[in-house]
């Protein structure tokens, strides 16, 4: 191993903020790994643009696993409750269930198969507070577990979870992104995107990254839908 | 909630040790919701087997997740590796990465759902001690893990991860189910079973069943396959 290079597993949203991780990390000098997860959710489009943005960064690979939550439901993101469009306080209703613990479950157990010790993830707590797994704790709390799951935990192996994201703004990222050159034209973080991928401008999701660029001073070059 | 009956989450594979979970998380009082995955393993019969057991024990719901791991690979159980019939010095081949974080991950998931605290799981560090993720260690920091990575946790939920069977020799497990009643016909926990859920006698998993009843001083009650 002492030349090789070390190995990384990046989850992708197809969204700005995981796009932004996987340019982190191949700028680090990482063979990034991206995986997508499946998980019912209604837009789609998100699973296209993750490919799409792994291969434009030059993910040396790049996997999708299915999981199927709507069997045990509880967001508007995979059930039929309606997608908020104005900003609501507290936990928003496209919260889905240990989504991030049950997506760094699937990235453990991939890097465990190729013998990576380094997961990123692009959760951010500054634009997302109100999302349990999205804070600092959760990550030191999920890297501990790491460490006694694994086999190579247990052997020794020093597991990192890498959140770059975690106390930027939404400005902040983008800057850090296009500085890394990444193409966010190429990324979709609308919740209800068309199937071109266009976003609707309106949900959560849109607004945030809509101000995300106002306030970093950049052209924001996100797709809307023609209605939006 | 003050005489409603304490909903729990109980991950069910359809093998020994996990029924006897369920007959321990009903004696117990709880009303118990049962959690299958389908992770694209081998022995397909095993799911039928939780589905049956599920109902035998009362379960108010069963429920089925699949979650494609075959896509990341790395275990006897979904890939074309041959499971070993000889006991394996170390940590077994039919070792799924992230196996029981994954689970339990989704166990979560469906408590909050279901505005539950407590999930139950079948592991066993004695005779599973090569599996990193059956060890009371694991089982804490997922404990641990659950607080923060929740919103039921986040705003003062206790939640507690019940592993009854941890330290039990396999003959403990079997009397403790014996005595709740548990019907170990219906289960099956051979890695290879055939269609109709009967044991080849000769894995892993199949030897240790054998040995536990054995131990225990009961017959027996395992279908095994003609050739077994």
């Amino acid at each position: 191993m002492s030349e090789s290079v070390r190995k990384a597993v990046v989850l992708v949203s197809g969204g700005l903020d995981s796009a932004t991780v996987l340019a982190e990390a191949v700028a680090a000098g990482y063979e990034c790994h991206t995986l997508a997860v499946d998980y019912g959710q209604r837009h789609r489009a998100e699973l296209a643009a993750a490919r799409r943005v792994s291969e434009g960064l030059g993910a040396a690979s790049h996997r999708v696993v299915g999981v199927d939550l709507r069997a045990i439901g509880g967001s508007a993101l995979t059930d039929d409750i309606d997608v908020p469009e104005e900003e609501t306080p507290g936990i928003p209703a496209t919260y889905v269930p240990a989504r991030n613990t049950l997506m760094l479950s699937l990235a453990l157990g991939h890097a465990e198969v190729l013998g990576s010790l380094d997961l990123f993830v692009g959760v951010n707590a500054v634009d997302y507070s109100g999302y349990p797994d999205c804070r600092p704790q959760f990550v030191v709390a999920f890297e501990a577990l790491c460490q006694v799951a694994t086999k190579v935990g247990v052997e020794g192996g020093r597991f990192r979870v890498h959140a770059p994201l975690i106390s930027l703004s939404k400005a902040d990222i983008v800057r850090r992104g296009t500085a890394l050159g990444v193409d966010y034209s190429r990324t979709v973080s609308c919740y209800q995107a068309d199937e071109d991928g266009r976003a609707c401008g309106r949900c959560d999701s849109c607004r945030l990254r809509r101000a995300g660029f106002e306030a970093a001073g950049l052209a924001d070059p996100t797709r809307y839908a023609p209605d939006a």
